[in-house]
């Protein structure tokens, strides 16, 4: 039996992700049963990991391995019969989980090997190898949505190369550009995310140091050289990087992913805010697939998802701060809240990354492009689009203040291409004047940021 | 039948408290089920503030209230009915759970009230309104806390008034201080706190303004005369402060109780940040009555709940922090993610409230003193704990530069008193070495703020 | 040769605003030039203080006063001769810059008086008072400024009182407001975070308490009933609150003025997010009276006030956030580094403020309305912009199945006015088409809200 | 008189540092004066770059380059005689100071080359650039003083490899570690911060994509083959690497800049956290070389660069965060103030990394170390400090329950010592008591983990 069956009496799960919809679904990944399969799954890791290193005979690690649901190398336990919610009630007292789990774990092995639940290690082992090992599943989680997300844009952009649309800069129409380089930039920032993430994933590190940090209590046990191999061994059965020394208070592996992680959302929320602007009523070059609606106001299509991506792009940042602020107070041998302080953060974190990705997702592949809407808005300056090219081109011909003077006739209404006919000296000088106003002549090198994206 | 029997199914309860023991047991408070009947008693309001102004019939109000589960003003409802997770699950594609909780409400009160719920209504009001009744009765839950932390810190500010100890800046001894008066500083900045969350909580407004934030609908459906009364209607069956006006994008009640929040932590952080410290094995002039042991290391004395308030306290600013922010970037009638960046933020914080102050209760109510640590502690310095009274005392007797000297030699380690009975200028000024060098002696009004802290 | 000559020699200013635009002209209020001339008036002040309780010859206080360039309470002093950039970098070793300016002010007056500087006092008494009295001035011209920005407000919201607009939520028209509910929205915003700072500024504390915060070197000096009246006489000298109690560690007071401070950008960041995105070039609602241009983009009309107050509205909740972690770190009797994190981070709270205020002041006063671009936007939805009204009104006539199917007729691209004409039902129930279909008829109880603002 | 004269006409200097020790003496690495030189740097490089791909004359490039103080690759412009006061005043209207600066370049060089100034670029690409290389020098001069400060740590660690101390977790003596594993540990903090600052040095790009991000107005200007080279040939005269796109709103340079900062004043923040606590006078294991004195207070040894660095780390992760915001709300083309807000806070980072690090040099360099005071530290605990190896050992001597019994005895007054030589089965089993309690011998791989630091 997995459960408690009291569980279902206590009514006490506190958050479903009602207020959180942005992160809803990813509850199995990052939630407090995963958690505690992870817990567990380091326990069994360092009985397995004495075995390993030729200290434990290897049938005490098959036993526990066998009565703590050991699920395999780089996976949380399951069907261990921990009930959770009694376990979280017991974490306050001690402040940690832990401490009762031990005690827990310990009554669900034979009597003959329970000495080696939990041998030598430190609440603090347990605690950050468990969090590194939903990190890591997590991590690779939300890679997968991000690198679809990747592959969409790309995509997306090359089908878009060549169609115009109005550059905006500081919420005006600044000159021409794509939207295939717009989704090229796009795209560029989430493969950016992809390998931060990539990196960081890679080097989540195993915690296994004892109480102070020296190893002694593995030493005593089982001799030097053994508790030399032991971190490697520990580390490999939780399928995440050895230490190259204990991290109890040299915290930059929780900071440098809590990092990737904003730096993802960061990626995400560029995209999610410029469909939301694109989306708006009076611009509409853009639609999302599947856009929210509304029952009484049938006109409205909400960017739902671009929404609750930027949700989670305004709140990492500072759980990313938490994680540094943390970090920076790491005092002593283990620190007296900074510690308690990140296990909560970074798990939200987590749990943003993966939702704001999931969603980010759905939303590039299901993105509608309104060109009419994007050649309309091309036109809303009268041509004046084009207006840095004009000084370019015609300044050498007509002089600065000439064409400093048409176009701001044509900025006052007036036709800009009548105004240029006017002119004798431009089709003297042979420059056609409609390519010239044309918008998609001046594009620069959009196209090639577009192909140099296919790698 | 409270709760959906699939949900026991389900498994996806993602956090129980496993990673933050400071917040645990305050699901109920805040947790999902909370808002849950939170925003079901915000659509009863509704109908029955329609009933209040005179526009629907009593009968309507009554018959959706008893189908409902109200359970009274400023309650959320209970036994009404409806899946939490299914709910949640269904939140995600419109952005909020309002959305689909009109309908599963409209599908169980009978036809022909149906009409009446959620009549003129945007998701906006209710779950504004929802998270300011859920944050109304968390304040009250966390200002029964606090108030019960600061009698008990007035309490032990008397009862040690004139416990003489060392006062320590930039960690270093710097003069005599009293626990007393080290008790009374803890005590009103608890105070403060609680003023300003008691402000806060007496203004928390109802939200209800419409789909753009005319009441136009409240208008169309009952009248002018009827939308003026309305929002004070809807505000009082629910206990909350009625708006002087929409707030959809004026999001200062969200900030403000942030602030109010952080503000709280932040008190209790300074009790735990000074308990942490004096608990420190070296220092042991304090302990927690029930210290976190360690059944390996029977010498520790784990400050435990210090630990978990601290832990709350670095989490807190950067929470409110996202509410600034959030509040601004509120642009249009409703923000494209900003608000949605509120709802688990200001949730998450009231937790940090609600735990931070019951572990601060605790704490303070079970604080052991050691005296005969803070006197060994106040000696440490030899002397030179009063070292500012010397100067200030002996300067003019035998000059400032002979008092630097005796002071550097009782620096150096010459004995104090000896150096001082060597200068009969000294006695001849009538000076009592003996009540010069006594540490209570030095304490100023530290005794008077003690005193001054009875109201 | 434009560069001031003297600039090479001391080349050490850091920061003129070059890359902070918004907070330009705000130096001689914040700046360090000011701090220094309010560390030195809170020396003074002690001086006078100690005169004023009785206990210092009131010649004392004068001779002081006029040696150090007192300028009445509740300024800095000026022309008090102290280098500014030699005392910065004695400040350095014992980090901070007290301890090396009593030296300075020691020298500058007659012997027989220097006794009386800083007598008695700590750094931080000097300190945390010459920060209060910078904070409280800055404070007093952000709130000039704020209020004159709220009464242009009150002013646009009544000339606007009835201009119809499309109410945008989540990014889409949703239904129709106007432009006077929305900038009554914004002034009323704005009161409120006057209100906030004026409560604030009216309690903002002087310090003093001596080393440990005991008082008791001015016990010693004056004798105990002098030294309790000292503290309030300090602060009447520096037209500042009286501390209830010493807050060496109780940071309440850098914790409610940092948040009214960020509440007031938080505000101000609500208009400059509506500016902006109603001056985007598809919306073109609003124009800023002197928008940046851009000589090679004519058409560009940058929103650049409204920018420079959203860049401080981003900035500032982070730092109101680092003085919160500073005061729930504030250990001891003095803490070891979060009470001098305050410092810059509060001076650069208040710039941000005073830059945001005075841009607001600007953008507000000059801003230009566009009736036929919003007349031009509430057709955009050809007439959906009413839809919610349709199916409130119409709902009963001819059933909701029906208005669904019209209003998605009319979302489709019919003409929606035609649809309902050709419905008889509605020219039977009584019901005026045109009226119906008017924007104008259909904004509830904006123009109410208008009027309530009016005090 | 100390004042200088020039002072008080420009009275406009804002912050010499007299609120942030940390940062003082960094005003020449990252102050205005520097960040002008920088922005004309990017301009002549622009102008070298277009000589670099052959469509400008070399000439034009050397005229450029003598008249506004080229002073070569990497390095900011200097004596160009631009007055910083007025450009930063003339920056408030356009919102940057690049559109007045190009105005007050133009003047300056001869009539012929005016069109090559800013050829083809926008204020971003001038800007982003200037930040860039400004970035590259200050982590370069940080780098140094983190390098450096690792050194020292390395060698530190070394020197105490074996010196035992109390390893402290939740500010309780656990188990013995030495102060070289200590060292260690923060030099491991120290030496990834440096690892991850030097790879992002190495990568800050410099920016060059025209007014929409196109590259279309080099195009035009130079056509398509000079247009594709140009940014690259921009870079090299910069010293910055090759920007791989367009980057203006794709801020991940700035973010991971500003990760890798706060990463830095982290690892730094823990030594000053170990150093403040490691100072109390309680502890008194460490002091530092210069420590801060008082004098009213000789007692006193404040740790006042372990303060000055943690008000650094204080700080910098929520600036990191603002960085953060900024990148996820960067929209369209250039994005409406998220932009402006990352200047003044890069800038910040930067400097509060500067001032730690040197800082850090100096504490490392000078820390000093009293050994009594460990070894009497040691002792506190009498005896129980090896608590843990004792039940590791004894247990299957005496059995479980008994080892408790005496802990529970020493730890309640009884010597320890004499408990374990009371009971005969220790001797039996060939038990060496005195080595058994001896805290030397219980401290694992300490020593290893300090050899392995050496590389």
């Amino acid at each position: 039996m997995p459960t408690d069956p009291a569980a279902a009496d206590t009514a006490s799960f506190a958050d479903v992700g009602l207020l959180s919809p942005v992160t809803l679904g990813h509850d199995s990944e990052v939630g407090d049963d995963e958690v505690l399969g992870a817990l567990i799954a380091a326990e069994v890791a360092l009985t397995r990991a004495w075995a390993a290193v030729g200290v434990a005979p290897q049938s005490v690690a098959d036993v526990v391995s066998e009565a703590l649901g050991w699920n395999g190398s780089g996976r949380p336990c399951v069907q261990h019969g921990v009930a959770l919610h009694r376990l979280a009630a017991a974490a306050v007292a001690g402040g940690n989980p832990v401490i009762p789990l031990v005690g827990e774990l310990r009554a669900r092995v034979p009597e003959d090997v329970r000495a080696w639940v939990h041998r030598g290690a430190t609440s603090q082992d347990m605690l950050d190898s468990a969090l590194m090992l939903i990190a890591h599943r997590a991590v690779a989680s939300a890679l997968a949505d991000l690198r679809a997300t990747e592959e969409e844009l790309v995509q997306f952009a090359a089908d878009h190369r060549d169609e115009v649309a109005a550059a905006r800069t500081l919420t005006q129409h600044a000159v021409p550009t794509t939207l295939g380089l717009r989704a090229a930039g796009w795209a560029r920032g989430v493969a950016r995310a992809v390998q931060r993430l990539e990196a960081t994933a890679h080097e989540l590190p195993a915690q296994l140091a004892g109480a102070g940090g020296t190893l002694a209590s593995f030493v005593q046990i089982g001799g030097e050289a053994a508790a030399r191999e032991l971190p490697a061994a520990f580390a490999a059965e939780l399928g995440l990087a050895a230490p190259a020394a204990p991290w109890h208070t040299q915290r930059w592996p929780v900071t440098e992913l809590g990092d990737a992680l904003a730096q993802a959302t960061d990626a995400l929320g560029v995209i999610a805010a410029d469909v939301a602007t694109l989306s708006r009523t009076e611009i509409a070059e853009l639609a999302e697939g599947e856009g929210g609606g509304s029952s009484a106001m049938p006109q409205k299509q909400n960017p739902a998802r671009a929404i609750l991506i930027r949700s989670a792009a305004l709140r990492a940042p500072q759980l990313a701060a938490t994680l540094h602020a943390a970090a920076a107070l790491a005092v002593d041998e283990r620190p007296d809240g900074a510690w308690h302080a990140e296990w909560p953060t970074l798990r939200e974190l987590l749990r943003l990354a993966l939702g704001a990705s999931a969603n980010a997702k759905q939303l590039v592949g299901g993105l509608r492009v309104n060109d009419a809407a994007m050649q309309h808005n091309l036109g809303l300056s009268r041509g004046l689009i084009v207006a840095e090219r004009l000084s370019l081109v015609l300044g050498p011909v007509l002089g600065a203040d000439r064409v400093r003077q048409i176009v701001a006739a044509a900025g006052a209404g007036a036709d800009l291409s009548e105004l240029l006919l006017a002119e004798p000296a431009i089709a003297e000088a042979g420059i056609d004047i409609a390519e010239l106003l044309d918008p998609s002549k001046y594009t620069g090198l959009a196209g090639q940021y577009v192909d140099s994206l296919a790698r």
